[in-house]
């Protein structure tokens, strides 16, 4: 089959279900890419502008966002981080897969952006395990755990948004779950030739 | 994850893909099992009521279609095969995948009687190559192999009604392939949850 477009995939889920891990393991397939964020923050050392983030400006930023240049964009403590359009359209086209990993408030904006992109949840197997797996990284304390853990439940709930859900109770059944979801989504019958049919048929009528 | 329902798929294609090949791996796995049609034709040597068809009169079969117990049914020259329904709605409730070998006709059938149901089409890698594996096989005249072709361009047209494709060049791929689809599809949001979750939304409007 000769290369056609590649899908965007928006990969999220509470802090701490591993789906950092996961999407590192999907880049280890040459079609898959990451997309490369724009945000205000400094370069933190060995940081590459173009490979790690775009580093821009505060007034750049919001020059973009006002342009509507971001398939999703949000401040994240007093920084502002973004995906922008143009660089994944052009990825696409390429034939890559692009995979996003943000939250879900990015996820649902990047659905309005682009309706055929493909929103896969990562879930932890359950919340206790969640608090072992924030607990465990002993860099967070007691409150932050909980907080996080609320922010996690407010975040499933909007998992009725999304078209898949993998549990990650094991990270390589987990991102072989994840491979099998991109290996079938690049079997789906295109929209186009749908719309081409119902054109035809529209036309005997 | 505790074990869901099971899902109904279609498999189709044109005669010499090589869907039923596929099906026979996929059912290797235990999740995955064959519905029994019931048929009018003779039993043929070693074939098992119940197990390979269910055998019965021609009035049996058209009380059957009458109660609309069939997913879909078909006549292929004198025979009428028919898929029950009961058996399938069964299987799904146990958690078992139900796979069907039928032609797209059928499968269209089956798309109207359940519409959560997921329709992979089987295509050869080009109708050239489907001509060398009907020839290949010996036993079809030159005739017969022209009308199966233009049986399979006819089939081809209604590929827009189905979910997947697969391009079966090496069996093993197409296979894996499958199984891909098979695998992603128990991973999909199901539809309740977003029913549900659009409810909420209603009541908070």
């Amino acid at each position: 089959m000769s290369r056609t477009k590649g899908k965007l995939y928006v990969i999220s889920g509470p802090s701490g279900t591993g789906k950092g891990t996961i999407c590192a393991e999907l880049l280890k397939d040459k079609h898959n890419e990451f997309s490369v964020s724009m945000t205000t923050r400094d370069p933190r050392e060995g940081e590459v502008h173009g490979k790690d983030y775009f580093f821009v400006t505060r007034e750049e930023f919001l020059d973009n966002v006002e342009a509507g240049n971001f398939l999703e964009h949000a401040q994240v403590f007093d920084n502002l981080y973004g995906t922008p359009k143009d660089m994944v359209i052009k990825r696409l086209d390429r034939g890559y897969n692009v995979l996003l990993d943000i939250d879900v408030q990015g996820g649902l904006q990047v659905r309005k952006a682009m309706p055929e992109s493909i929103l896969i949840f990562i879930l932890p197997p359950s919340l206790k395990e969640l608090r072992r797996r924030l607990e465990g990284r002993g860099t967070e304390t007691a409150d932050k755990v909980e907080k996080r853990l609320g922010q996690a439940l407010s975040e499933i709930k909007l998992i009725g948004e999304y078209d898949y859900i993998i549990i990650n109770d094991d990270l390589e059944t987990a991102a072989n779950e994840a491979r099998s979801i991109i290996e079938a989504e690049s079997h789906r019958v295109p929209e186009a030739v749908r719309g081409i049919i119902r054109e035809y048929e529209n036309e005997l009528q």
